[in-house]
């Protein structure tokens, strides 16, 4: 295993803390319990919005804290869900007065400890509500899953939910948006190597050289099926029919195309992706309105890419157009 | 070789024609001979920016094409130089009336190829001044170079010359501050794997499994030294030392502090690395008043950072934080 760590326990605590010093316009970072939370504090009468879960899928989830996106993420150690713990805190420290919005992917633990932190946080007098986001195609149940992954998609969610936040909407306004895009969202990844948990040293699972699998989770979980590696243009094929079919897309449609890197595969590659993407779905009378590429939930340093589509309406174009400051995302202001 | 591409020989094409279908907002792509340059085209009155040179270090150039940033951008092979026709395109693409400034990182190649490309564009009555990036502290000379390697201080050095161009800064003046950035940025990078050029097939270079290259090139050029994989602390302390020393950076300086990821290490990494640069620096008193972390000056799929330092005055700062608009850098506007 060759990473530029010092102890594997400490990955997480100094890579946070490094987010910290290289963001401190934009974010606080609170070590013990270890959450991120926006520089300056919720606003007064605006909906909180917190997200989290394992690490190793940044930017997810401390990059996209800021102005019209989370107020407050908590990463646990990696590829671990955090102890409710730290998301009680986050919770506390989100909360503008108008109550706080859970952004959860789909991971048995991920579920279980905000269910917990929301019952605790309610108990201290901040009202919480929660959607669970679960926009992985791929495969219906999984290594950590009951019910579909939550996956790149996650973006999305938080962007919109985000600046509906600070349009000024209530918290089951925001909860709904949330929802809605989770609704109109649908993700496939595939890897072409596998990542390595630093405490762990080794691969999360094993690729022979000239194989790939398709339907992977950002954790590794196993996907649909191993084939042999071939064409991007073949690859993209494989991914968005089930993208396609499932919600379905079909022709008329404005989306979003987002092409998403896992971590370790370059951007000549994904664009490369999404050339193919884009003109399969021109090909079916979809269109492309808006467009994200580059490597925003990763999962260590995989080599791979997820592909996502939402289905945008006029509301949500506006909301993914609304001004956005964070460490990842920042357009508009 | 696994990486998601088509036939090798069309990678560069098949990602720049993605990338244009991305980012139609901002760029548009001429196929033949191939360059990226501003939607819209070149603004009248202002000096034009163009930069390019071998492809697989994306963003670099074409993420960079846009609202005070560069006017264009010409992608070469991958790790080759372009020839001199898509610059002198490009060239005249560039000019609003006020001539066109060439930012040509220091390879043998490039360095013949933009000169051979000025000379032409002036015939056509373009005038054109150069500008030569050589921040790498690593080596002298090097496999490509003669002289010190243009590597990822190249950012800094568009952003503020663009910004000193949409300010309305004359030709001489844009280069001026072109090569004033260069002379206060120093960089060096860290390999611990190998990219894979996709028409080679193979590694650029070899690495044990426990060895690291400090100094590395971003085409995988040999460095100082091969040691054994150490902390990630010591080996920034290791890449840092030759940077301070050289300008030399001191006590009191203000500086921009960017780490830049070479393509396959994941973010979480990066910050560690940002994490232990930055209490070196304030342990020698030196402020870090800006930063940027990120995968902007890549080497394909090469694990490894590098570490840029530009000191920074008043000046400097203004036209760092003036409003950016591309596909790679995005803020203020």
């Amino acid at each position: 295993m060759k990473k530029l760590i010092n102890d594997p326990k400490n990955v997480v605590d100094e890579s946070v803390e490094g987010f910290g010093l290289a963001h401190g316009d934009l974010v606080e970072v609170t070590p013990d319990p270890l959450f991120v939370s926006r520089a300056g504090g919720a606003t007064t009468g605006r909906v909180g919005l917190v997200s989290g879960g394992g690490s190793g899928h940044e930017p997810l989830h401390a990059g996209f804290v800021g102005y019209g996106m989370l107020t407050a993420a908590v990463p646990g150690a990696v590829f671990t869900s955090p102890t409710p713990d730290p998301i009680v805190a986050a919770t506390l420290k989100a909360d503008g007065g108008a109550g706080v919005l859970h952004i959860v992917k789909n991971y048995t633990g991920d579920v279980l400890n905000f269910e917990t932190a929301a019952d605790l946080a309610d108990a201290e007098g901040v009202r919480v509500v929660s959607v669970i986001v679960d926009d992985d195609v791929a495969v219906k149940d999984s290594l950590y899953t009951a019910g579909r992954r939550g996956v790149a998609g996650t973006v999305v969610v938080e962007k919109c939910a985000g600046a509906a936040a600070e349009r000024g909407d209530d918290l089951d306004a925001v909860a709904a948006v949330a929802t809605k895009v989770n609704s109109v969202t649908r993700t496939m990844g595939v890897a072409l190597t596998a990542g390595i948990v630093p405490h762990a040293g080794e691969p999360s699972f094993t690729l022979p050289e000239d194989e790939i699998e398709i339907g992977i989770g950002i954790h590794g979980e196993p996907g649909r099926e191993r084939i042999k590696l071939e064409s991007a243009d073949a690859i993209v094929d494989r991914m968005l029919a089930p993208i396609l079919e499932d919600l379905p897309f079909s022709s008329g449609d404005r989306v979003l195309l987002f092409v998403n890197g896992m971590g370790g595969t370059p951007l000549v590659e994904q664009y490369i992706v999404y050339r193919h993407a884009a003109k399969v779905l021109a090909d079916r009378g979809i269109e492309v309105t808006r467009t994200l590429v580059g490597n925003y939930v990763t999962s260590l340093e995989m080599q791979g890419v997820s592909i996502t589509l939402t289905k945008l309406d006029d509301e949500l174009t506006d909301l993914w157009d609304a001004p956005v400051e964070t460490a990842a995302l920042r357009w508009g202001r």
